[in-house]
């Protein structure tokens, strides 16, 4: 596996004397990774550019990762387990499940304004891994459409949202709302992240909570 | 212009004799190329695997196209007509702008549902197009993105639609929202278009729409 290859610990490192650490090389490797997976796809981009940019051999990167095949599934994911981790921490904590899904979707709607290259390679990559490696990646149960539909299960159970919303047809609603942010977001566009968030969290809510609940929760939701 | 290669009217294609006539070339090697963009991507299929699978030599792909770019060109504008068509009519005609914007989503997912090769090919390789190209085909105003926008705007002078929505916001959100379909929808899954058609405009339109209003129009809207 990929993971056994990865760079050994502090000790090891200081050891190497003058060479670039190796977490360090393995960092950049994804990030140059990433980049060129984003500016010339999966298929157009080789080890031999990614070595390029890094200023490497070619056969330096077989120390790292043995196929371009590895690279991509690195990247990938790492990207989902660093937005699986800002999503399901956001979901868990205070609030009821209306409060939570909230709290969820403006986390998500930043972390991937602020990562959109990332989260451009992830979206538009990830079939090219081998449906093994895929599911390896994303889990079994689609842990990340998971926690936007268990959201809303949670609150159509308690009585806080619509009894005619389909939580899976929501909850890829949502996924699909705010991981579009990928497509149109602009770092000098007209609004923030947080604010896209508040915008996108607001439709949510309102697109699943019954009248009484909005009516109680007043100008709190979107304000 | 590509436009000025395609087939010539009937009274040509009679004419041609037993030769397959040329509209319907034309339409088989859309069909095709469409299919081999979504299986291939735009960068690993090739014209010769486009000619193969069409049972024509490479060479004769030159009578209608003069590159693999081409194509994709046409695949794209063909679909964005057909969508933007679909859309733009469902916008317009009797209901006051909220009616309108449910209308337009259902037949927005329901057209999306029905043609996902089409639409995922549209969606991915879109940015594999020059930008003079890509530009030609959106139009300079996002006019497929600028339907739902609109219509949420106009809720808004009307009333209908909370004053905090950001139209902008809420017209990406929606597009992002029903495109997803793409990713996710099975003809044999557990919904039909139309059923995930009800529940994101209802989600939607709950999502924009004033608590009086929503409240005045009762169980009708999501029903």
């Amino acid at each position: 596996m990929a993971q056994d290859r990865r760079p050994a610990g502090r000790s090891e490192r200081r050891a190497a004397g003058e060479r670039k650490p190796r977490e360090e090389r393995w960092a950049q490797l994804l990030e140059v990774a990433t980049q060129m997976f984003y500016e010339k796809g999966y298929d157009g981009a080789s080890l031999q550019d990614i070595a390029d940019r890094l200023g490497m051999l070619k056969g330096s990167l077989y120390y790292y990762i043995q196929s371009k095949e590895d690279l991509l599934f690195e990247v990938i994911s790492e990207v989902h387990r660093e937005g699986f981790a800002v999503v399901s921490s956001a979901s868990q904590g205070p609030g009821d499940p209306l409060d939570r899904l909230e709290r969820t979707i403006r986390a998500h709607v930043e972390h991937a304004c602020r990562n959109l290259v990332p989260t451009a390679v992830f979206l538009h990559e990830l079939e090219s891994l081998p449906t093994a490696r895929r599911e390896e990646i994303l889990g079994s149960g689609h842990a990340y459409q998971g926690v936007f539909r268990d959201l809303v299960a949670e609150a159509q159970r308690d009585g806080l949202a619509r009894p005619d919303v389909d939580p899976r047809v929501a909850g890829l609603s949502i996924l699909g709302s705010t991981n579009w942010v990928y497509r149109w977001f602009r770092a000098d566009g007209p609004s923030t992240p947080e604010e896209i968030g508040v915008q996108l969290a607001a439709m949510a809510v309102h697109g699943v909570a019954t009248a009484e609940v909005l009516a109680a929760r007043g100008a709190v939701v979107g304000a």
